[in-house]
Parts: structure tokens; C-alpha cells; sequence
């Protein structure tokens, strides 16, 4: 197959460059996100958490491609610019900022929280510096205290259905392993057991086989628009967080199910008429609240593109590698763009770009260059025929 | 043309039996609005919001079509589900409620309050009972003293970019005309005056000739995402609630000033590749933030049916009438269900339906039938060959 190659050339002669060229503010620091197809910035407000992936991921690359200077320089311009403005005054991370770094938009939930605990001790372990460190672990801690409550004031909904959440857990789970060197081994291992449990047992949904975004506290389906709410994406990504969680404990169990369930979601969320995965589906079939229900976005494909590959990888069984060749000629036929560099992120259900931006309050500078890293180091596994196929 | 007489039989004839048929709560109160194609209930929680709108609206049927007792009684099923259940111990309405009555989400907004004040004022005219009045005018007064700051705690935006958004001052200016027989004449005419400058002077952009959805204080563009919002449909609503107080104060030049943003709405939000109007747009042409930019909503479209048919009727400006017949060749020939009653409420960009529901979160008893009537009775006008022609 040579993905290895498709995917490591694209992360370093395309997508890299995109962000290395448009995105760095040299005058008030941080990351512009807002970035038409050619890379011409059309908004400049900051949004936090798009600040922290930035860094996450330059850092990253530092730590784990290659110690390029330009890159650590490049994520301290993001660690900076959060240093200065990312805060309110109990530690925790704004959702934006204005471009001078006032902040816009308060910190109404604890996902720029996330991404900044991921930023820092990246960055952290690539500058060797405890200070980052320790920034890490107090943000992380400050998620743990307020996971109970995570919109704190803002939260709009009483007490009458208490729902939880599956972005929370499927968060923890991928965030908790970038932190050996933030936790002690016990604590790592507390949360990885807590998250494992909430994604397998509690948001996995025997019946359908499918991950569920929202349950009621004792994890069984809540008849309701958030109870009915499946994200395929959503659970395809949790499902390669929870294998390399299986690859780290050597749990074959737990990445065999993952399998499972990865088929299942891809079953029930491809577009058999027009191709792609759907972003949003009612479990029952009932229309879905949100209005972008049918569009194809390319986080939801690249993350389907490294869990497949991981879980190829693991098992070596050809239902999943023709699933993955499905979902990788759908996507890279429809998201690269052609002319310049970078990938479109919103196309509608047949395929077309919505929107031609490359960046902006959701996309960043991480989805496309997690995955083409990711998938890069798993098909070099693959085609080095080190495959621990069973 | 005979409009008057396709929209009468299609609100009396379709639109209401469905209503009628499908949407009662006969064991707890209040309406059902999540249904399907068919009218089947999909999904049992209360919209505060969508119970006020149909209290409204089969209250008004009351006061204008009819004095059948079969609508008093609808409107009597919502009101005394409000009274027992829409409210907190301040008084202001909920966002949504279970099946049964319990709150579900808090009063994060004041739009339940102003689609409340606007239901028991009517249902008190049609009852001529002094205690819905009464809790009308407490609603209505509760509103303004919100209006500073409407989301309360649930703000999340902090002060820095201190913008102000269209909706209120819109939704006020046809509140307002509701409230004859809440108001005495000097507090109304504040409030007209009010809506009146805010729609025409602040939000309206001198520029671009266009409405704009959130300015800043002093009514100027801010360069940001919510600044360069353009929602057509929203603005060509608020162009005959306009039009609507030019005709209550015989005001010809805020009428013709009206007929003139109708037509540059038109010419920017018009999808001249596939037809119908567009959702959302920004001004400068960027891209929106809404993945939903592009569909084609009911509202929307009807809303521009309202505003053209008494933009013509005030003008017979044939400008106007080429933009009705070319406004209603789409939204005839795309929103109507064949099979069933009532009216898809969202297409795609190519005006296929993208939703089958009849109701759902935000789609109710309301935008149809309240353009049956307007578009009824204003055809009703031009055909009795009765317009101002100047």
C-alpha cells in the first residue's frame, strides 16, 4: 500500500507548512485559526482551545518526529500567548480571546481546559521545563474538581434529567495517557480505568452495538433528542483511544471489542447514497435537532482513518482494511484541496465543500496533522510487516 | 391572481386540521410539537417558546377568522399549561419542560417571555378576562427590565466586545402592536419608537443597505463573526413589522424605506444557482460560522411572502410583485408536503427536503399558519383592487 508514505509527505510538505506559513501572529503572539483556502487570515479572534492544539501539536512533532527549533519556537508563541491571556483568575482557560488577547468568551465549559493540560505538558516535556509541568497537572486537577459540574454557572439545564456526557470521558481517556511524565502512575492509572469504564460501559450501547453521546446516570438510553444522539465520529475516535489504551495494558479484549463496535458505527453512520460518514443520526431514526446532521467533516473521516488502521493493524482482518479502503478513498478524493495546501474541512452530503476555509473557531491545526502522523506510524508498522495479526 | 383564496383554503384546510389533529396533549396539557410527516408524535418535550406561539395563534384565529370554540379550547389547553408549569418563582418562562411539566431548561433568554406576553394578551382579548391581561402586562414588563442584559447569568460573553443583537428591538416591534389592550397609548408608542429606531437607524447598515443581526452600541459594523452576520429572512421579517407600524401611524417613509432593504435583502440573500434564500451570510462574504448557512428554511421564505405582498400592496411597485411571483414559485413548489398536511420547514441548498418533521425544536404552529393569514388577507386587498398604488 506505501500509506505510510502518502501520509507522512502530506503532514510535512503540505499541512505543516500551511500552518508554519499563515498561521503564526507575530505581534500579539498565539495562533490565527481563521484562515481562508489560500491561508488569508478573515477573522482574527482566538479561541482557546484551537490555541492549545496548535501548541499540543507542535510540540508533539518536536518530541516525536523530529527536535526542529522552528517548531518548539512555534508552539512557545501559543504557550506565550496562553501564558499571558489564556486564564481567568482561578486558572481556568477562556473559551476566545480577541486578538490582542481580551478575553471574549468565558470559560463555560472545561474543554479549552483539556487542550491546555495537553499543550502544557507537551511543551513541557519537549523544553524539559517543570514549570510547564506543573501548569499541566493544576490544570488537569482543575478539570477533575469541576467534571462534576463542568458549565458551572452556565449550565442552562435543571436538575429534571440528569444526563451525562461522552465527551468528558472520551477526552480523559486520550489526554490522561499524554500525561506519564504529569501524574503519578496510580492516579494515570485511576483515570484511564474511570474512562474506560464510562466509554465501554456506560456510553456503549449493547443493544445497537453504537456509542451514545448523552445517557442517563446508570448508562442506559434516554429516550430523548440528546439520549437518541449518535456522532459516529465521536464514537470512532473514543474507539482509538481506547485501543491504544488496549496496546498499552495488552488488553486484546478490549481492542477486539473496540473492533466490533468500530464496524457497528461505520454500519450505521456511512451514506450509502452519496458516500461518507453522516455527522449526526437519531439512534431511532427521528430527525436529528442539529441542521448539519447530514454534512461530511473531515475530522470524523480522519479519525475513522486511524482507528481503522490501528485496528487493521491489531487484528489484520480484512473487513476492517476493506472498511478502511472505503473510507480512504472517500476522503482523500474529497477533502485534500487540489490547488492549494491544507484540507477542506465542511463538505455537504454529496460531497461538495460548504465552506472553503482551512481554519477557523472549530478547525485548527490539529485533526489533519494528528492523523496524517498517526496513520503514518501505523501503516510503517503495517507495510514492516510487524503486524500482530491473530 | 387569486392568492387570497390559495392561502385561506390552505390554512384552513391543511395547515390547521394538522394542528388540530395531531399536536394536543390530552393527558397533560399543552402541545406536542415534534412531529413527523405524518403528525406522529417523535419526541414529548415542551418548547415553551412553541406552546406560547400556538396559544397565540389559535387565540388570534379566534379574535379574526372565527369565533369557533373549538380554537378557544386549544388555546385553553396551552395557556393553563403555562400558568401551571412555564414559569419560575421570578416569573420568567422556561425554555423547555418534560411531557409532564417539569422543567427541563432554565429561562436563559427572554424570547419564551416575549412569545408569552404575546399569548395571553391575545388569549385575554379572546376570553375578555382581566387576569391574563394582567400577566401579559407582567411578562411584557418583566422583558424591558431583562432587556439590559436578557441572558442573565448564562451570559458568557464578558464585556469586551460589548455588541447588541437585532433580535430584541425586532421581536418587540411586533410584541408591541399586540398590546393595545395591555399598554396605555403613551408606553406603546415608547416602545414603537424605540423598535422603530433601533431596526432603522442602528441595525440597519447605510452601507450595504442590508439589516445586520448584532452591532455595536453605537450601531456601527464590527468586523467579527457576529458582526458580519447577515440572516436574510430575519430582516425581511422585521420589514413588515415595520411596514406594519408605517401603517398604524400613516408613515409613507418608513414604508418605502422598508420596500427598498426588501429588495436589497433579496438580491443579496438569493441563491441565484439553486433558488430560495439563503440562512445565514457575512457581509464581506467570508465564511459563516453556521454549518447551516445554506438551507433554505420555511420561515424564512414565508416570512419574504408576508413582507412582499404588503410591500406591493402599499407600492404596486412592480419590482416588488416580479420578487413575490419569484418568491412564490419557490417556496409553492418546494416547502408544501404532497402527501401529507403541513410544510417541511427545512430544505438543502438544492431544495430538497433535508428534514421530513412537520415540528420539532423550533418549528410549531406558528410561521405557516401566521403567513396563511397575512398573505390572505393582504391579497384579499389587492384583489379587491383597494391598493395604495402612488
Amino acid at each position: 500500500m506505501l500509506h505510510s508514505s502518502l501520509y507522512k509527505d502530506t503532514l510535512l510538505e503540505n499541512v505543516i507548512p500551511f500552518w508554519e506559513n499563515h498561521s503564526i501572529d507575530h505581534e500579539f503572539g498565539g495562533y490565527f485559526t481563521c484562515l481562508d483556502r489560500k491561508g488569508d487570515i478573515f477573522d482574527t479572534d482566538k479561541f482557546i482551545w484551537l490555541q492549545c492544539r496548535q501548541v499540543w501539536m507542535f510540540s508533539f512533532l518536536y518530541n516525536n518526529v523530529a527536535e526542529n527549533e522552528k517548531w518548539l519556537d512555534i508552539a512557545r508563541i501559543g504557550i506565550d500567548f496562553l501564558l499571558k491571556c489564556g486564564r481567568d483568575a482561578e486558572g481556568n482557560f477562556y473559551f476566545s480571546t480577541t486578538r490582542e488577547g481580551e478575553a471574549l468568551v468565558q470559560p463555560y465549559n472545561i474543554y479549552s481546559d483539556c487542550f491546555a493540560t495537553m499543550a502544557f505538558a507537551q511543551y513541557g516535556k519537549a523544553t524539559q521545563n517543570q514549570k510547564y509541568i506543573d501548569i499541566a497537572r493544576a490544570t488537569y486537577h482543575n478539570i477533575i474538581r469541576r467534571s462534576n459540574n463542568p458549565k458551572g454557572k452556565y449550565e442552562k439545564r435543571t436538575s429534571a434529567r440528569p444526563l451525562k456526557s461522552f465527551s468528558l470521558p472520551m477526552i480523559l481517556s486520550n489526554l490522561v495517557m499524554e500525561l506519564s511524565e504529569v501524574l503519578d502512575a496510580e492516579e494515570q492509572e485511576r483515570t484511564i480505568d474511570y474512562s474506560v469504564h464510562e466509554v465501554m460501559n456506560q456510553f456503549f450501547d449493547p443493544e445497537s452495538g453504537l456509542i451514545l453521546e448523552n445517557v442517563n446516570q446508570d448508562g442506559s438510553l434516554s429516550d430523548t433528542f440528546e439520549g437518541r444522539l449518535i456522532n459516529p465520529g465521536h464514537g470512532l475516535e473514543a474507539m482509538w483511544f481506547m485501543m491504544d489504551i488496549g496496546e498499552k495494558r495488552n488488553d486484546q479484549e478490549l481492542i477486539h471489542k473496540c473492533c466490533e463496535i468500530i464496524i457497528n458505527l461505520l454500519e450505521f453512520g456511512w451514506d450509502d447514497q452519496y458516500g461518507g460518514i453522516f455527522y449526526f443520526l437519531d439512534i431511532k431514526g427521528h430527525p436529528p435537532q442539529q441542521l448539519e446532521w447530514d454534512q461530511k467533516l473531515w475530522w470524523v473521516h480522519l479519525e475513522t482513518l486511524i482507528a481503522l488502521s490501528k485496528a487493521y493493524y491489531h487484528t489484520g482482518n480484512q473487513e476492517l482494511l476493506d472498511w478502511y479502503n472505503k473510507v480512504h478513498d472517500y476522503t482523500w478524493s474529497h477533502f485534500p484541496d487540489q490547488d492549494y495546501d491544507e484540507w477542506f474541512g465542511y463538505l455537504n452530503r454529496r460531497g461538495e465543500p460548504l465552506l472553503d476555509l482551512k481554519g477557523g473557531k472549530w478547525k485548527g491545526c490539529f485533526h489533519v496533522p494528528r492523523a496524517m502522523y498517526q496513520c503514518w506510524k501505523t501503516f510503517e508498522l503495517i507495510e514492516n510487516n510487524t503486524n500482530k495479526n491473530k
